[in-house]
């Protein structure tokens, strides 16, 4: 795949007026700034703008430091308060997953990455179980086997303290829960806000919980699927940033039912990824906007 | 649309064992009988045999009721005991459908019948509004309006005395709840059982209740469905007959999801009603089996 | 359905370069103009650029001719020429639907417009057989038969002046070709390019021509489609506004994939009228950008 | 994932007539055959029959050679001629891929073998470049890398001579071309006739040839799909096993449709070889039933 040129991402919620846009693309435009590719949405239910805008690095006289800097200004004026950032898509993504036995996912996201499909780097997989390891040192990534004491509350906490700063260690972009198996601790889902993706085998808010493909063969639904979400400390209702379903019917085996589920779990997961990496989803108020 | 040849549709349920399809297809051959369809299917958790077979009504040297009566035997002796009918092609379908005042189902209906892709008599159609008589009529059908009191409890049980006189009157094969936004009462529901199909807008088991469309933009969810099911006394609950979904995403209101939504509600109840109306579900333990 | 306050919608295409947006939203910003709904698009392949924007039409202190007017100027400093529109949602749109014998898409169109999710004036139904005026006539719309010879090229002429007549008495916004089975000559192309929308029951460019269902049953394909798109001088080459798919197996019939592709055929086709009536498509070199 | 019990597949197709199940159900069952899966279809255009049957193998008194051996008298009674096969789903399958340099179809198989998703062992991958030599040897698969000169016809043919040798080696059940990118010459459709199959990045017919990414962007359709076939000596015109396609847009470049494209390459190679291992593809006059 060619790499697109260098370019700079700025995105922006703020309460809804007049002008905002022309505020906005009068600052680029008078930098000589060239918008690739822009994009506008207003929340009339909640009165609030958002969009996001990619820029060509070389358009700009100047940096992503000082275009962040420079947009403070513009930011405050606006009311965006915490609501903006500036990106580089010059600054590669480091990305870490944690697993657990079942292994699709992380098969799914390694292929993409060695495909240069997803064009970012697996900092580490980290698993409670140590089933995948060999897969992933063979792609040429570190793994960590931290095992999860099945009932032991003091020994999660403590294996959940070790994940944590295996995480931390590389800043990543994402944490990716490619079908991990363990809720996070609220500190977890604090400290990962916004950067921590789940992969759930059900189309939510239908079966929440464990084992919904069960729950989906006993309710005889015509359709299973799967969403992807940010982890919140509430589990299982994060913001949605993907959903996709697949069809079954009454020949479908719960087995059956898991085994079509998980083309569906790969590509909401993939999809959702990058969208979050490439800055294209903006939360507010438990819901996503997609950009 | 060239209409297929007469045929006697035997569906069937019983215990698993060896040799159930070779009893029933050698008592087809022995007479003679075309099979022109046949499906089967083994529920390995509750070890029961369906299968639903078409046969030319030509091929056999006797007609439907004697059929049905030398497959009493058969059935007698495999064990369906209730779990079997044998139906003619040759009868005409009746339907009666139950609207409020969103037309879009019913629009979809009579657009079907009338250009005979839906070849069925709709005996009449029930309003609690009187909103959609006009259409009604100028398709050549009979509207009956039946007023519902908002609260008043005895009113509405002689309005549903009411439609259920009406609805009796034309002994039915299928009583389609389009869009009727009425709760039937529990013995409409018995009386009506396996007869009565709903749609629901929404992809069950999400958002069960009212205002579904308003509950999927709070959740923010990716895509919205609709739910064609046998209405039984538990609400949103009956068995699932055919569902689907389309893609929504942060642009759309609540009332473009409810546009959208229409169109997924329009063919998931059209096809629920097709393949009831020939003999194509079979219900076991709250679950359907589509043939 | 709520009617959404009105407004005005300006599509606009130049060759891109920097400060297109900044020059746009700081005219309509100075205004006093606010942007419900904004889009920008810029193709690589040719360097050209593509907006469309919102305006409530109550926050800006002119009509809509002045806005046109005053917008002139900015098209032409922009390098626009002909490439720009400024609409007002406030005029009705007005749409002629050409059928045939098929009632599938009229009927699909017909509940729309009643039940008022496409809130649009139908100003006539033509059709070349008379079939569907009684239904046509039931909505209160005018039918007129205009009875096309089978081979005689003359009469075929006066067929199409005849049918040209009645459509341009009502200078619609679309002229609706809904399974219309015959050719448009190349004069009416040119006379109503932009405005007529052909439904083809294929996803085209497979089995463009005749009886594409059973070309599709002929090739074993898995999926059938249907596309919307302009009408051009080039037999089912226009330009594509939308299309969808429904999967067929072995057991359909060229009969059931009809009916099958016709659940098809109605959704692409209103989808792609509404779009088309919103001011959401722009033709750009045989291709559409969708707003 | 768990496995199933043994079983014994039958597939079988002959010209209708009355009594065909009976005889294939009554011999079953004569000889205390359990049907786990049955299922029948009749081709009304050829009038030709087909079936499959899956039995339990524990069920019957004989193994696979005396079962295959006692259905030949049944196949030569109802004309089966050549059209008819028993396999054991207790004989593992051998699958051979050939690939070139894209690696998304190879990593996506690779990753459902080893997470047992599909039980099959794959024998070899044989690349005509060696860029994927490392990931398959790290999953423990043997790698062939056999050059092929760009033009020089005779180095081609000796090149395609040595892909031969190392295919047939294997006895594979399935000959997977893996965007293997070179077109077989007719002696290998022909040694690999009904075992080879291939996946086309285009939803066929639409878009044979080279690069149909290209053509799909330039023809400005609305979604982009895949084709799994088996390979015949008719470049992309090979019976279809199964399509599926994605939905693109305007803002989608020829990359962008690329990347989505694959994603519904891997699903429709992976479901498509799947079917064809546990035997439910019956080819008939250039078209599949698939059960």
């Amino acid at each position: 795949m060619p790499q697109p040129e260098r370019r700079y991402v700025i995105t922006f919620g703020c309460p809804d007026r007049t002008g905002i846009v022309a505020r906005i693309s009068s600052f680029l435009a008078e930098h000589g700034g060239l918008i690739v590719e822009a994009a506008y949405h207003t929340d009339q239910a909640t009165n609030w703008f958002f969009t996001r805008q990619e820029v060509r690095a070389d358009s700009l006289p100047f940096g992503v430091e000082e275009l962040r800097e420079r947009f403070t200004a513009i930011a405050r004026e606006l009311g965006a308060q915490a609501n903006w950032r500036v990106t580089d898509t010059g600054e590669r993504r480091r990305v870490v997953i944690l697993v657990s036995k079942e292994g699709h996912c992380l098969y799914d996201l390694l292929g993409r990455v060695a495909s240069r499909e997803l064009d970012v780097d697996v900092a580490a997989v980290i698993g409670n179980h140590p089933d995948l390891a060999n897969i992933t040192r063979a792609h040429g990534i570190p793994f960590h086997h931290v095992p999860f004491p099945a009932t032991d509350p003091e020994g999660k906490t403590a294996a959940f303290a070790q994940v944590k700063q295996l995480v931390d260690a590389h800043d990543p972009h994402a944490v990716v829960l490619a079908r991990f198996m363990q809720v996070l601790p609220p500190e977890l889902c604090a400290a990962w806000s916004g950067r921590a993706l789940n992969i759930h085998h059900s189309f939510l808010p239908s079966f929440v919980g464990a084992r919904p493909y069960h729950q989906a063969r006993a309710r005889g639904v015509k359709l299973v699927g799967a969403t992807c979400h940010y982890v919140t400390a509430d589990l299982d209702a994060g913001p949605i940033v993907e959903q996709d379903v697949i069809r079954v019917n009454h020949t479908d085996s719960v087995a059956d039912m898991v085994r079509k589920g998980r083309d569906i779990e790969k590509v909401v997961l993939a999809r959702g990824l990058r969208w979050h990496l490439e800055d294209r989803v903006l939360v507010h108020g438990g819901q996503t906007v997609i950009f």
